[in-house]
């Protein structure tokens, strides 16, 4: 029977769930797969929790060229998070020839291009599956799947903390303050929650799926980005009279050659399977040009989910006569602005508070007809008072310029006091 | 770079599809996968359809011999439908060393065991993505996906014509005879539906899926299977009032190894993400003791989407250094009794038709507990008529047989005039 030694560089949440993993299945993987995987080290100073996963101490090290250096090593998995050490870590055990596994996705998404070469030289292996989505297995389908296809659009729920803050507003009615705070309590947010709220997260994310689907790199600098702290539970009530949940969304498609990417908070339909995803799970949602529409839904983060995705890979790769390398190079580090598409389109959603009086919906109408942005909807809600009304707006698909031309011009109008917010619709 | 060899058995709806992907896509697969895929071979007798797919004249052939002995042929894709020829050219293919891929769910659930040790004799490859729901990548998920999961649960929709009917029947109170008609006028439906509506081709897909998912022989024969054919749209309405919804599931569970598996219709909560899969598409929920809940949704028919899955088996086989087999002995022609539950659990559905009379509801309470089936939910409508009143229970986890006695029983009670329906409520 093939042996696999492997070595697991943190012990942290997803690390101590692959260790448990890989403990507990030991001989069903001997079974089931045919291959006998054996922890050979856990490069962790936290010896107290390294007992309290039950490794044993012999196993346990802080000599990453020990572990490197040991031939009995296969692969390498990596848990440490945020650039360093990871990276040079993760440079060394490549070097040396050995695979690397990674739920790392802000470390893979701004340094693949560097890694990539590295294995590919070495005749390693390079996998990544944990770092998108947790245990949905979203790039085994891309890479083995849906293969036969060029995928055309991407759309996804793919940070858990802010589905479930948007699922609680929407559900509850709770603000963003308190859901944030409520996130924060039960732990599906962090004490400083920049990165899941305000979108980064999910830059990672997109960049890695894209650049799998569009066979081009796609950085993550060119994703446009939004987060959902200035969301309002007004709209979302507004939005759900229209038949529309809010989500935030990863989304990325290609058209003719040309990639748009971006993530930020966007209504859909209700109908939509995405707008079923609730709480902290996730979702991706594929079109590919032969398939048509899929969609791969469940836990994104989480100690056994991701290690699921992890272990996952460390089968997959014990599995591989020889790794396979990305179809193209994605080392070059000028961005070739020609593969972008120089704007987007997307419909709108826009909410202002109006003075109650004769003649302000006509010139607001006349101020988006002059931008050839053509309305959908119109909802206006009998709220009295002197503060104004509210009056919202749903567009055909139009560029983001043009909206925002309009939306410009519409502030400005007589009897226009505000615009409230303005939140992108998709299909 | 590697050049593949393929030959087509068939050029029905899916074999076209397939064609016209690897004829049209043999540029993008060169690029991206590293591989050449050249059709060989079409064996196909009729030669107008051929023509009309611009398949070269001199690749036509209806001499299966001759294919199976080119050596330039290394994969052959099956498309013939039903049992025989495609068995018997499966098999020739196999013996000489040609990997199998087929869209063939019938006959690959009922020969499975057949085609495995021929396949693995030969050292071919076996591969059988388009079996099950279409494009979906679900065979990839379980295979190379999840396989850090003991799998618990399967849950599907997996049946396009089904899932349209109950769709038209919930949406629009269609009648089941005139929803069928519908499908059939849209070609969700053949002429003849009892493979669909009567939960057949639904037991084939869920034998594939739970053999893979239980890693033991799980054959199509011991599937429990109840069609749609009987459902009525009182059902539907009365199951919506209750927060439910009817779908036709394929369902398999693990429980302590032993397992149960069954298709019939079943009410789930409007919550449960399989709930959001309407009209044609499918979806297929599986529960991992690491992943968690994971869905995958999309097309489970049609031309490109199973032609997607086929040339994704193509590459996929292409990409094998040496292939992989079932990690134990299918071929046993007794099944294991041991292996399988003697009874399943469910909740249940009931609908009766009682008199309105002081006591009935009593005596029927009183007939449930004599069996330990508990009542989660009593719905009485005030239907008035000399024909009685329709009274609906739902009933907590229970054993079908114990269901069953306590139906057999209430019956006969006092005030009873008649069991109307019976469905399983799936959590």
């Amino acid at each position: 029977m093939k042996k696999i030694g492997v070595a697991l560089l943190g012990l942290g949440t997803v690390g101590g769930g692959t260790y448990t993993i890989l403990k507990e299945k030991r001989e069903f993987f001997r079974a089931v797969e045919g291959v006998d995987i054996e922890v050979k080290y856990v490069v962790e100073k936290n010896l107290a929790r390294c007992a309290a996963f039950g490794v044993p101490e012999e196993i346990v090290t802080c000599d990453i060229d020990k572990v490197v250096a040991d031939p009995s090593v296969n692969i390498v998995a990596e848990f440490f998070g945020g650039i360093e050490p990871a990276k040079s870590f993760m440079l060394k055990a490549l070097k040396n020839g050995k695979s690397v596994v990674t739920a790392n996705k802000e470390l893979f998404s701004k340094y693949w291009h560097v890694l990539e070469p590295v294995a590919k030289e070495n005749g390693a292996g390079l996998y990544f599956e944990a770092t998108c989505v947790g245990g949905v297995p979203i790039i085994r389908t891309l890479t083995e799947g849906v293969q036969a296809n060029e995928i055309l659009s991407i759309k996804g729920i793919v940070n858990g903390t802010t589905n479930y803050i948007l699922s609680a507003m929407t559900e509850k009615g709770t603000p963003y303050a308190e859901a944030l705070k409520e996130a924060q309590a039960l732990g599906f947010a962090e004490a400083d929650p920049t990165a899941d709220v305000e979108g980064f997260d999910a830059t990672y994310k997109i960049s890695i799926l894209s650049t799998l689907a569009y066979h081009k790199k796609v950085p993550v600098e060119r994703v446009y980005r939004e987060g959902i702290s200035g969301v309002d539970v007004a709209d979302i009530n507004y939005g759900r009279e229209l038949g529309m949940t809010l989500k935030l969304l990863a989304i990325s498609k290609s058209r003719g050659g040309k990639i748009e990417i971006r993530v930020h908070p966007a209504f859909i339909s209700c109908k939509h399977p995405l707008a079923a995803v609730s709480g902290s799970f996730n979702a991706v949602h594929l079109i590919g040009d032969s398939v048509g529409d899929i969609m791969l839904y469940g836990r994104g983060a989480g100690a056994l989910p991701t290690g699921s995705a992890i272990v996952s890979d460390i089968l997959f790769a014990a599995n591989q006569k020889s790794h396979r390398y990305l179809p193209f190079d994605n080392t070059t580090t000028v961005t070739a602005d020609e593969d972008f598409a120089p704007d987007f389109t997307s419909k709108y959603y826009v909410r202002m508070t109006v003075k109650d009086e004769c003649g302000t919906l006509g010139r607001i109408a006349a101020a988006f007809g002059k931008y050839n942005v053509s309305i959908v909807t119109v909802l206006q809600k009998d709220a009295t008072g002197k503060d104004g009304v509210p009056l919202i707006f749903v567009t055909h698909e139009t560029s983001e310029q043009s909206a925002r031309c309009a939306i410009e011009e519409v502030k400005s109008l007589k009897g226009v006091i505000k615009i409230n917010s303005v939140i992108r619709v998709e299909d």
